[in-house]
């Protein structure tokens, strides 16, 4: 369930007309900004980039970049781009800061199998090198082989439990837990090629010989950043919904807000799940999530990502 | 170059009556089959088959199966497959064999990435479970790392270099050619994510820096199967055409010929460049590839490869 506003009809070029007439004079209308893109789906926003172009012969995007500034820019820029392109630049951004692991695991295991291959087709169409070279440029030992797992894999869509496997897999991540010497490698094949189905029935059925869960487990005893992102892979796989819900939750607790990261859940899952990650978000916190957006935010970047969270004014 | 000889005009529904007829009565009529299927490009094949079922309302493919026999049927058969779900067929018979990781390299290193995504989702659909998924349960260690680097790898197809690169790496491919501890990794890396344009400028580095060529150097100091498994890697990214002459070559020679290569590169290579790879074969063996064919196979099995060869009759 989205919590994406946007109107059935629209004409891309009143649009792309209007946004132009917001650049001009003195500042720009963010408000108007706002009010058109903020409400249209990713049909239309493509729509509106291809008759911006056509109509004053410039890329959208690239006048957004001059016209506004800050959180706000970043959160409109990802917004305008396809999902897959979109990701693509997370993923890039991630590598580049530091390496950024927990992005690229969020990124390989919460997407279907084919929204993940038209990430890595976007990737290359953008960075000229694939994401898995970037990716294993900047790692080594277990966390790259887990992360090149993540990423490239194609797994099985399919409802199939094969109950056996899930209770001796189970084990074989409940070795890599103890970091059982040998046992990553194993924990790596299941987590990077079974079928999340399958998965989920290991991660269930981890639970019930061990008595708490698998990311319990890893929460409290991750030792490294390999485990680290074991325990982030297997929530993304797990439960997506939750994942999020801690994301912005911590996103919003953090001294300073992490813009970044609020961004990122917002813009990315404003038309796909927003409405039920902020329904777990509120059950969780007894805060709406507007609410807590609101006090931490400010200005056009504020008024932004209410409109993205289906507040209408 | 393909060897393929297919009219261009040919009626799929006259293609399904006239193989329906040389089915009837006792026996098959072989030559028809070999003269219908052995001149019709993918595209004629898939239409057969279709025209096939809606007349007969029976799957080609599982009559075929019933009517032919031994290699001649194993040939027909990889043959009316469409290529991707041909190759999803000798990656799984590869597997299930004992692990021919050979086939598996072969696959992964000289298909284009669009064309080894679409065997992966043809593996997926025919299998109910990953390509990877399948690899990466009968192997293990480096050979497991090698193999789902390859499989999975999704290059970039650019014609730019990076001779730094080019030198820097063929260093490393130098050390996991020399076993040094820890290096296999750093192979796995460079050969399974840089572009085949990139990596045939690193093998040409380091046979300027060593003196000989790295497949040379591996062919005579492979102690392992990962390092034959890089062997036949390298081998198929720097030159494809050269590798298949030697496939055949090889199959060729062996007491009692290996027909399930012989047919596999005929098969795989008679719509793309079995010309060229026929050519290379005449100037390495003095002996023209039909000639050898028809020397060592027999039947309608011979029959069938040399219209695919593209001699007629």
């Amino acid at each position: 369930m989205a919590t994406l506003i946007a109107p059935p009809n629209h004409s891309p070029q009143e649009d792309a007309e209007s946004l132009n007439k917001a650049f001009q004079g003195w500042g720009t209308d963010e408000r108007s900004v706002i009010a058109i893109l903020g409400h249209r789906n990713v049909h239309q926003r493509q729509q509106i980039r291809r008759a911006y172009e056509e109509i004053f012969h410039e890329d959208l995007v690239k006048r957004l970049e001059s016209e506004i500034r800050g959180d706000f820019e970043k959160a409109v820029y990802r917004w305008i781009l396809e999902p897959a392109d979109r990701d693509a630049v997370l993923a890039n951004v991630a590598i580049r800061n530091g390496m950024n692991y927990h992005i690229i695991v969020e990124i390989s295991c919460v997407l279907s199998p084919e929204e993940l291959l038209a990430v890595r087709r976007a990737y290359l169409n953008r960075y000229k090198r694939s994401l898995e070279e970037d990716v294993a440029a900047h790692t080594s030992g277990h966390l790259r082989q887990l992360l090149l797992g993540l990423v490239t894999a194609y797994r099985y869509i399919g409802d199939e439990i094969n109950a056996k496997l899930a209770q001796s897999e189970a084990e074989i991540l409940h070795e890599a837990v103890k970091e059982k010497k040998g046992s990553q490698e194993e924990a790596i094949r299941v987590l990077s090629t079974r079928s999340k189905t399958q998965l989920i029935a290991t991660f269930n059925r981890y639970r019930e010989i061990h008595g708490t869960s698998i990311t319990k487990k890893l929460l409290d005893e991750a030792s490294d950043e390999f485990q680290k992102a074991l325990y982030t892979a297997i929530r993304c796989i797990n439960d997506h919904v939750k994942y999020y819900e801690k994301v912005v939750r911590n996103a919003i607790k953090k001294v300073g807000t992490d813009e970044d990261a609020l961004t990122r859940v917002v813009v990315s899952r404003a038309e796909k799940d927003l409405k039920v990650i902020s329904e777990v978000y509120y059950k969780r916190n007894s805060v709406l999530l507007e609410h807590a957006v609101a006090k931490e935010t400010s200005g056009d970047y504020k008024h932004f990502l209410l409109t993205l969270l289906g507040k209408q004014e």
